[in-house]
């Protein structure tokens, strides 16, 4: 018998204790998931953020850390963390993601505010935007979620451009890393979609330097962290037209203060982070079968790099 | 030496002439392409709305009739035309279809609407709405523009219907014909898009009774034809929300009339006639090729069977 703790908060032990029982179950995982094991018997930690582990020291005998989210930047601050961590990877949290960014995409593409807003009674017609095959679209972090997505705008036609840290290669998608390469990613981008993890070297990527390189009136779509942007720079630049608008589902304090300047700026449309929404039933199959598997003898699955950060 | 007539508006041809010469010589064809042919030399007639040409009877030599747009329905209404009519099928109208299609069904899947409008301050990030693939759309009408349609949305995650007058069999969607296909199809719908072609049967084909058969809340997106749609119909179902909201690029009546109850009604989005707009390179192109054929003993592409009307 595998003991399970649950260490998040009340909210998420009603959203997740039946499905996670049910996924255990049909994993063949005979586990007894409670939120008040002790330290020394617990097996595997089920972690949330604001839950009640805050130090991981007296965890001994635990085997791994699952994360209920895909983000992992507050408990990997935590230098109690000793245990092996693995991120959330829920392929309907892929899908919601790719929903979402196609979503966006579109509607600038498409211009649609303009009929959303303006529904005026004037009949403008003589307008022939550009296919999605001249809009160029640029993605930063092109891990399982920006594949994704640079994978659904390639089949819409778009000409995806794909940036990472370390090289990659992904089909369909020009690749680009380093330093360099995302100066040449930027350079020209109409659509910038933000999908970086959170990490001292990705704050403030797009800052003033490289909000400056993108082209005029482009687009910025960030359903990733909030601090890869550099706000008061997006402000700036949204000021002069060179951003024609930002989509934001990320913040740097969520909620988004309801005096914050980004809530009422006709530039900005604001989502209160549900680009991708974990869905307790898909990701409680994930878990279950992460357990189940290195129970089995098998690796771990989307263990977190603790030198990188993600 | 062929003799092509442009019967079209003058602002098409500052459009067209330049795009169909180049393309006409690329295509290998001599051609004298010009306003003023007289009927009994044209060879060609490239056709468009509002141009001189209403009687095709003196056009004794006309091997066919190459019309500008997709729809054809007033053409077809004129029963001077004996000669073969071609559509136009341009594979970037088809683009742009897909596109314009995509983006307002991602915009009523994710809800966007809200956002945009809603600016307000309050975080509202505990709502799970469904992904694609318990999103069920319709298609009505699955020709080239309809079946591309089908396959972006399935490639989303869409579960996707397409019903036709007649059987087809179409890959990644459920393919339903004939009256009983039609209830079929649109029972349950969440999302509707018509792309039937304009003819006696179609009028009217979302009338109230099979409004009646969507799921509730549907949303209902018209890039084909005005009259497909019982407008009387559509405002009683917005009314007692049984359709959630309607976006409709086209109408019985174009322009849409400022004073119609349309323009300002919230829970419809006009956009104006802008879903495929035909583009003057890619147009030009499809033209010259099929005349090219044609003298090169080809039969004529996308000719309209004009017992149907499409």
């Amino acid at each position: 018998m595998i003991n399970i703790l649950f260490a998040a908060t009340d909210d998420l032990w009603r959203d997740y204790e039946s499905p996670l029982k049910r996924a255990l179950e049909a994993a063949g995982v005979a586990a007894n998931l409670r939120r008040d094991h002790g330290a020394e018997v617990t097996d595997y930690i089920i972690f949330g953020p604001g839950g009640p582990v805050d130090d991981f020291t007296p965890f001994t005998r635990c085997k791994a850390v699952l994360n209920l989210w895909a983000g992992v930047e507050k408990i990997t601050q935590n230098k109690t963390l000793t245990q092996p961590l693995c991120r959330m990877v829920d392929p309907s949290l892929t899908n919601a993601m790719v929903e979402w960014v196609v979503g966006h995409t579109m509607r600038h593409h498409l211009g649609m505010d303009a009929h959303i807003h303006g529904q005026d009674g004037i009949w403008r017609n003589d307008v022939y935007p550009p296919i999605a095959a001249d809009r160029p679209v640029t993605i930063l972090g092109i891990g399982a979620l920006g594949a994704a997505c640079g994978q659904a705008l390639h089949q819409l036609g778009f000409p995806v451009t794909g940036w990472s840290r370390s090289p990659k290669d992904i089909p369909n998608m020009r690749c680009l890393h380093g330093d360099d390469g995302l100066n040449t990613a930027l350079s020209g981008a109409q659509i910038v979609v933000l999908l970086l993890p959170m990490t001292a070297q990705t704050e403030n990527t797009l800052n003033a330097a490289r909000l400056a390189m993108l082209a005029p009136g482009a687009f910025i779509i960030n359903p990733g962290r909030g601090p890869l942007i550099d706000d008061a720079a997006l402000l700036a630049a949204l000021e002069t037209g060179q951003v024609a608008h930002a989509t934001l589902d990320v913040f740097r304090t969520e909620p988004l203060p309801q005096d914050h300047v980004f809530w009422g700026h006709p530039q900005i449309t604001v989502t209160p982070h549900i680009a991708a929404t974990t869905r307790p039933d898909t990701a409680a199959r994930v878990i279950a079968e992460n357990i189940a598997g290195h129970e089995n003898g098998a690796p771990l699955q989307n263990r977190v790099d603790r030198g990188r950060g993600y």
